[in-house]
């Protein structure tokens, strides 16, 4: 049968169906880790969930970005995860779910970015939660310098720098700390980054079949988020060189960094640029912080957060202090990422 | 600046120094992980070698890969790596110098994919390795059953299931097994993985700034190489349960696999199609496989040996016994991917 493509290409079965069959292979790829709790498939969990006595972390999102969000359930990491259609936000039924699942007695956090739909249904998930006497505390990703001045940090959108809140407040969770000390580190790890992002093409939503907007030949567009929000600033591509300046002194503007202090970088993929030019960006990264006298405590590389197969790329920086550089260490192991 | 891109998107500084930048960024990030003993980096080794009583392994191949070849030196995988150009073979010096740097008294052991100039110049490396005194052998890569018929096995190209092939003579190399041994097993691997490979885009070699071929809007190829090498197939695009049900019945076809037996299943992207879309393959792959009654006992998804931004994807098979199901489960760490 010949594909119902409208012109684009993806190895999809159909484009109504692209969420459902992608839940279903990562399920039967994952089953050791992964467990589902709705017919739907929706609500995923740690296979060893609930884990009693543990604060839970729960996140959610639309699909389309993996590993965001799912990628992300796993020992030292997530205890459960709503899923939503590409680019839409999951249910709160489904929120609930999730919430009820993994609570161990101890209180659940919810990690997630800051988009509209996402606020709406985690607060009424958090509202119904609390009327089962689970409590519910939440912090809201909004790391993307790019999608609003300063003075309205917490006004932007949550990205690839989202992956630090998970890592820190996880990393909080396993070693059987309190709700409020949890989210105090998330909360933490949000003043303490922030990313900026750069695309090169768009990228075509299944259901629609055509790039939702155009970048012109030889233009690059900086700011732009993980579902084709327009960005700050739009004109001819420029070196790498040239663009990680961009990025890292919006950044550093935006946060000011001492010298002499750690930080950690996340080069993140948007979906198709290769491993390569992410290497040749954080070349120049570190020689810029290196100048600066700010010292990369360590480094991710690769795609955390994606948008599909756009190409592009982001840079996040995380400030970093003798408590976060800790946590950053703890050893964690999901489906997509180990670290030990 | 204005990039000079000839119409190509890439965050790149200049075409001419994209292997120069992204090796320099590779070793800035994995210092403690890796070594370059030439001052072009043109040959990486791992921090800690040489290890004395160990067999050594090493490969080679042209840049554009990622994480083949350079990203898989490393505990419980290779010592060393040659780097070539953009889809080019290093040189036989930059072997040798990997060769001498690694051996530790033990012999070394070549894997790399069947390309000329590979061989040629590897052949070359390991007779200036005989006159050192050290021991050489050599096993080429030849999975990519689409490149050649049943009957030419050992003419096919070295594509993404070279990766077991790494992966299970690694590991024997680890129990400090004997040269003899450590070549049985990556034969073994050989004679055991088949590769089918598909693609929906070409890629673009930054020094040409061009697609160097076109595929028609809604069609794919089956069979194409990870250097655009012309598949076997061409056609509209079908869904992605039909390409699968292709690839899996071509690689059943050349490498029948017994009902009960257990097989490694590695789904590999090759540069630019979403994750998403890889497990919707995997799906497929799993449901076939388990209607033949074949047992997939472990699985690798996610991009394990690329062409640049191509825009496809292939899946390779490996046909697993006692021995090689215990020495995939050994752990390893490299830059880019930790099993443990």
């Amino acid at each position: 049968m010949e594909q119902k493509t409208n012109g684009m290409k993806k190895f999809i079965n159909d484009p109504e169906t692209v969420v459902d069959d992608m839940l279903e292979g990562l399920l039967i790829a994952h089953s050791d880790q992964l467990k589902s709790i709705r017919s739907d498939n929706r609500a995923l969990v740690r296979a060893d969930s609930p884990i009693q006595g543990k604060v839970a972390i729960a996140t959610g999102g639309g699909s389309g970005h993996l590993p965001l969000f799912l990628g992300y359930v796993g020992k030292g990491m997530l205890d459960g995860v709503a899923v939503g259609d590409i680019f839409a936000s999951p249910s709160s039924q489904q929120m609930l779910d999730v919430t009820r699942s993994i609570h161990g007695g101890e209180g659940v956090l919810y990690i997630y970015g800051n988009y509209g739909g996402d606020v709406m249904n985690f607060d009424m998930a958090a509202e119904l939660a609390d009327l089962d006497g689970i409590r519910v505390e939440t912090v809201v990703a909004t790391d993307d310098a790019a999608s609003m001045p300063k003075g309205y940090e917490h006004q932007r959108r949550g990205v690839a720098g989202m992956f630090y809140l998970y890592k820190l407040a996880a990393a909080k969770a396993e070693q059987f700390a309190s709700l409020d000390e949890v989210k105090r580190i998330a909360e933490k790890a949000n003043s303490n980054v922030r990313t900026m992002g750069v695309a090169l093409t768009p990228c075509i939503l299944p259901a629609v079949g055509r790039p939702t907007f155009e970048i012109g030949e030889g233009e690059m567009e900086i700011g732009m988020g993980i579902h084709g929000e327009p960005g700050i600033q739009r004109g001819k591509l420029q070196t790498a060189d040239e663009v990680a300046q961009t990025l890292v002194t919006a950044i550093l503007q935006d946060m000011p960094i001492d010298k002499g202090c750690d930080v950690s970088v996340l080069i993140n993929g948007l979906g198709a640029t290769p491993l390569e030019e992410l290497y040749i960006f954080y070349r120049s990264v570190h020689k810029q912080l290196e100048e600066k006298g700010i010292h990369i405590y360590n480094r991710y590389i690769g795609e955390y957060a994606t948008s599909l197969e756009m190409a592009g790329l982001s840079i996040s920086i995380l400030r970093l202090d003798d408590e976060l550089r800790e946590l950053l260490d703890a050893p964690f192991a999901t489906p997509f990422r180990i670290q030990n």
